[in-house]
């Protein structure tokens, strides 16, 4: 089994599918792929022929996109629990993901991660301003308070246990991280700030961060 | 059960909820939703605080993921085999699904849908051309031959039995019929061009053209 990621500097959806790897409790190796130049985007192709990392190699089948692996790993390893065991908390923890899934593009072009904005560390870059980033900002903080304030009781999680929800916006508290956003400009109370600090501070992402600093 | 949708006419999405919906065979209630003023969207983000559609009310929870009402439905509804039972096939159904949810921009952008870009009937556009147009039609024209390939033994599907798969690609089967795409200047032999004449052939898809039509 074996998860090609790309560069751990700044592939916020290859974090995403490792820390699903790592939350499996599964033995799984790590191919980094690269594609900042036209001949390691033709390998990667090669590869991945959507062009997307992550993608999990298992008994030589390709499953190539964040969703899909996650989903994989959920009904492959159900002790692991990845999505909430309660149907309700389930369809909504696969709501919050698939929004995370497809959208936020504000966000994401905004508060874009690369080579000089990375996804660990102390670096810290300027808050960009923008209505769409707003609205943006709006509704994840709106989200993350609903949930926390519904479900909260069982822990630090969205939805009790840690799920693949969780694992999906890890990168975005990387991304209010780095770029400094002070969600209670954004309608938080502290719920959704306390919630960002802890998927920073899990192991896995720390872990993450340090093999990422290594490189 | 309630689904909310957007206007027939051209909100794809809506579209592939309700031919998910359809597909296991329940009783659900449709209700329209418009987006296409200030004071509409405010109503829309007053029921779906996302502001997608389609949404889906069970028992008073809202669902507001096409792809989250997908798992959800699949779930529920196990006797409609909304995925394919094997495992690998499963998983490579959730990739490709997954890759749609998530990408092909290039052909959202250039084969957008709208009030003068109908998703049925006979009105047809000039084609587009644009590099980033061609290269995701080369990757859906390679995806749907593959799968078709390796799976199309037992009927014109992607992976046997039609699947979320399937509908999902229904929508890319209009944008493509409405924008006289020739799927053979992308790498078609035939296959693909077939399995889109299937999609828009199925009979849940005619009725939402029709309904569409008497709007």
């Amino acid at each position: 089994m074996e998860l090609l990621i790309g560069p751990r500097t700044y592939s916020t959806w290859s974090l995403r599918g490792w820390l699903v790897m790592k939350a499996t409790g599964a033995d799984f190796a790590v191919r980094d792929a690269r594609y900042d130049t036209p001949e390691a985007k033709a390998a990667l192709l090669a590869v991945s022929p959507s062009g997307f990392v992550p993608a999990l190699t298992v008994d030589g089948e390709l499953i190539w996109d964040t969703l899909a692996i996650a989903e994989w790993a959920a009904e492959h390893y159900p002790q692991a629990g990845l999505w909430p065991a309660d149907p309700v908390a389930r369809a909504l923890a696969r709501s919050v993901t698939a929004e995370m899934h497809s959208g936020f593009s504000a966000l994401r072009t905004f508060c874009g991660m690369g080579p000089d904005h990375p996804i660990f560390g102390d670096a810290r870059a300027e808050t960009p301003s923008d209505p769409a980033l707003d609205r943006d900002l709006a509704r994840i903080v709106a989200l993350l308070r609903q949930m926390r304030n519904r479900f909260g009781d069982d822990g630090p999680w969205l939805f009790g246990a840690r799920s693949i929800a969780d694992i999906f916006y890890t990168p975005v508290a990387a991304r209010i991280r780095h770029y400094q956003i002070d969600l209670s400009g954004h309608g938080d109370d502290g719920v959704a700030q306390t919630y960002v600090e802890a998927l920073l501070a899990h192991p896995d992402f720390r872990q993450w961060e340090m093999e990422a600093a290594q490189l």
